[in-house]
């Protein structure tokens, strides 16, 4: 049988579970590739360091250029974190006749133009499938098999970390900090769990779902995004008394000639299945004009999805298809305008509103005229009687569809009224 | 430019559809593909029939021959249905050098062997997206992006018509027979509807993505089967009595070094992904040992959803990955032995029963000893009072794990006793 030599550089969570599938799965990687990967290196920083995986002798190397300078490696899983030396790491595997398959997803939102550029002057290919979803195989599905569509809109729980913490605060009624703290014992949280929780993980995974999708190359940082991070489970229980679950959601959608893009905290209807998404799973709606809505689900990282990924990926590199599909799809250039997304301001939809606010005759007639003011009308008020003792009750509001400038100009004049206490909360709704 | 000039056989529901995302959409499917796909040839029994879609002129024809004569002809969608002619036509078109993209699953569960055989012998290539579940491009996920995993299960709702008709019957409380005919009359069921509601086709999809998924060779028809053609809506009822929903489920999974299948009504548990797919919409759980549970979820069936699919192959196999895949993935062939399903008997789940009995003392006595005879215990009994007049009742019995076989042998013996009027149902049921 024939057999392509590979590498992986770095054997972390994700590369010692790509050793692992290479090496003790190997038969069924012939079966399916119709040939062998076979496993020649595998590049580390600290080879004193004990690891997961157990490697036969002559693999395990600290010297990258073992990689570089052996012509016979042809695919390379790149599986080095952050931006560099993952981004020169990937630029010598390039240069040096290497096609390269990645999951990291912040060096492709930063540096996909300069990188895919790159690999097409040197007429190489970089695969990506694992850097979006972990094991759900998005890319293929709106890179390939969804060709025949315009993509219409992707609605998408993309971030495994935050929706572990948000199911928790549902179902025990947890604070944020708390739940965080049970999700870092449990290794659903890193030690630093920043990027996962303001959003800006599911904000660099949107970048590039939109760019497939739209062809739209947009700036990851030009995205509006909130994170789960500044959540009070107050919201929590008022969402869930009025039929809702609270999901990060990152949106993407053409509207006219333009593309909406955010990523927040959202109230979507129980029972809906996105809604329904629970723990550190991950879920992608997508609407094709021909095909309508499709929905995808799987785990969306951990140690062998991702690597069930990155080894497809491997195979499709391998056998010959991701040079296709690379040269097809035209991905990403820095020939490519720059896309601006849709003016945040006139984003459309339902919002959810709470304050705190004073026990005082007139409250609600005052803050009713803020919203009236500009033309935000109310679908459902929730208020609860005060708690005994205290002067302050929680005002809950959904409104009818309006701009998230409307909303957001009405929310500044509410939040300047004396008798709100505290920050005012606003997240979209969606049915 | 480069172009790739295509045609279509066969211009019913799907064809048109296809023509219109070549024809209308045509921009598009160049972007995607790095190419134009150029109809060339519309091929039609009846030249006077009055069809949906515009063609220019000199693209229909009734002469099979200007398709097979044409050496420029690359590739061509196959939509003829049934067995014969569809079966001679694809072997001309192989023969002929052309490159075919078919949604004919029965064609495929009849001949497939043969006709990939062929292909192989002739160089030549066969893709087959939307034979199975439509616009959800499950075929190329598990041949293709699952590569690296072994399926462990596949649990599918596969016939969109039953499942519409299912749906109804939950939503609305009303009779299988009353159901099929709104369901004819709003175009989700043929006017001869038998193979879908009597489990042939769900199990004709089944039979070929058991191959895909676990290389194993099963003619379809030693399937174990039933449909929902039988169907009481009082079973419906007491299934949402009890937190259930049934649906028509096709199952493989790997138990052992065997392969369960069977295609039947089943109590999935009202929450659960499966149990909430409505209307005529399909889903696929697939389960790798590495990726761990997805799910896909979309349109089944459809004009649109299935040209989607259908032209998303036809960009493939231009673009030459079809070519790749069809290689790598050795699929079917009339060498591989065939393999035959593990013993159904020894299956094993849940069942649920339900039976009708007369109101007298020591019915449910007689009952539960012919299940305790074959070691088959009960989780739940659920029995309402007779209604006035009546001197018969339903009895509804959820079992605790058991087999196939016992299950069955149980259900005989109750079956007759004195005690029991009509025929007994019983289900899986899966929570």
């Amino acid at each position: 049988m024939d057999k392509t030599k590979v590498a992986i550089i770095g054997l972390g969570t994700v590369g010692s579970g790509v050793a692992k599938l290479l090496l003790d799965y190997g038969d069924r990687t012939a079966r399916h590739a119709g040939r062998t990967l076979w496993l020649e290196k595998a590049v580390v920083r600290d080879l004193k360091k004990t690891r997961a995986c157990d490697l036969p002798a002559g693999i395990l190397t600290d010297d990258l250029d073992e990689v570089l300078d052996d012509p016979e490696i042809e695919v390379v899983a790149h599986l080095v974190g952050g931006i560099e030396p993952a981004r020169t790491i990937m630029l010598k595997l390039l240069e040096r006749g290497k096609d390269v398959v990645t999951a990291n997803k912040a060096l492709l939102a930063e540096h996909g133009p300069e990188l895919f550029d790159r690999a097409r002057e040197l007429g190489r290919s970089i695969a990506f499938e694992a850097s979006v979803a972990g094991g759900i195989p998005i890319i293929a599905n709106i890179g390939q098999c969804l060709s025949a569509n315009q993509i219409e809109s992707l609605h998408g729980i993309l971030n495994g970390t935050s929706n572990f913490i948000l199911t928790k605060m549902h179902e025990d009624g947890a604070a944020y900090a708390e739940v965080l703290a049970e999700a870092q014992k449990l290794g659903y949280a890193e030690a630093d769990p920043t990027m996962d929780v303001d959003g800006a993980d599911a904000t660099q995974k949107l970048s590039i779902l939109a760019h497939l999708a739209f062809g739209a190359r947009v700036d990851w940082q030009d995205i509006p995004r909130s994170g789960i991070d500044t959540l009070d489970v107050a919201d929590v229980r008022y969402a869930q008394e009025m039929g809702y679950k609270i999901k990060l959601l990152a949106v993407a959608r053409l509207v006219g000639d333009g593309l909406e893009l955010h990523v927040s905290p959202t109230l979507l209807k129980a029972g809906t299945p996105l809604a329904e998404v629970g723990g550190p799973f991950n879920a992608i709606r997508v609407v094709g004009d021909a095909v309508g809505p499709l929905l995808f689900y799987g785990a969306g990282a951990g140690q062998m999805p991702t690597a069930s990924a990155v080894v497809a990926d491997m195979i499709d590199t391998a056998v010959g298809r991701t040079k296709i599909t690379f040269k097809t799809l035209e991905l990403w250039s820095r020939r490519e305008a720059r896309v601006t997304p849709n003016d945040y301001a006139q984003a459309k939809g339902r919002f959810y509103l709470r304050v705190n606010v004073q026990d005082h005759p007139g409250v609600l007639a005052q803050i009713t005229a803020a919203l009236g003011k500009q033309q935000v009308s109310i679908s459902s008020v929730l208020q609860h009687e005060a708690e005994a003792g205290s002067q302050v009750l929680p005002l809950v509001i959904m409104t009818h569809e309006t701009t998230e400038g409307a909303a957001a100009k009405a929310c500044k004049e509410i939040s300047a009224l004396a008798c709100i206490k505290g920050d005012l909360v606003r997240m979209w709704v969606r049915d």
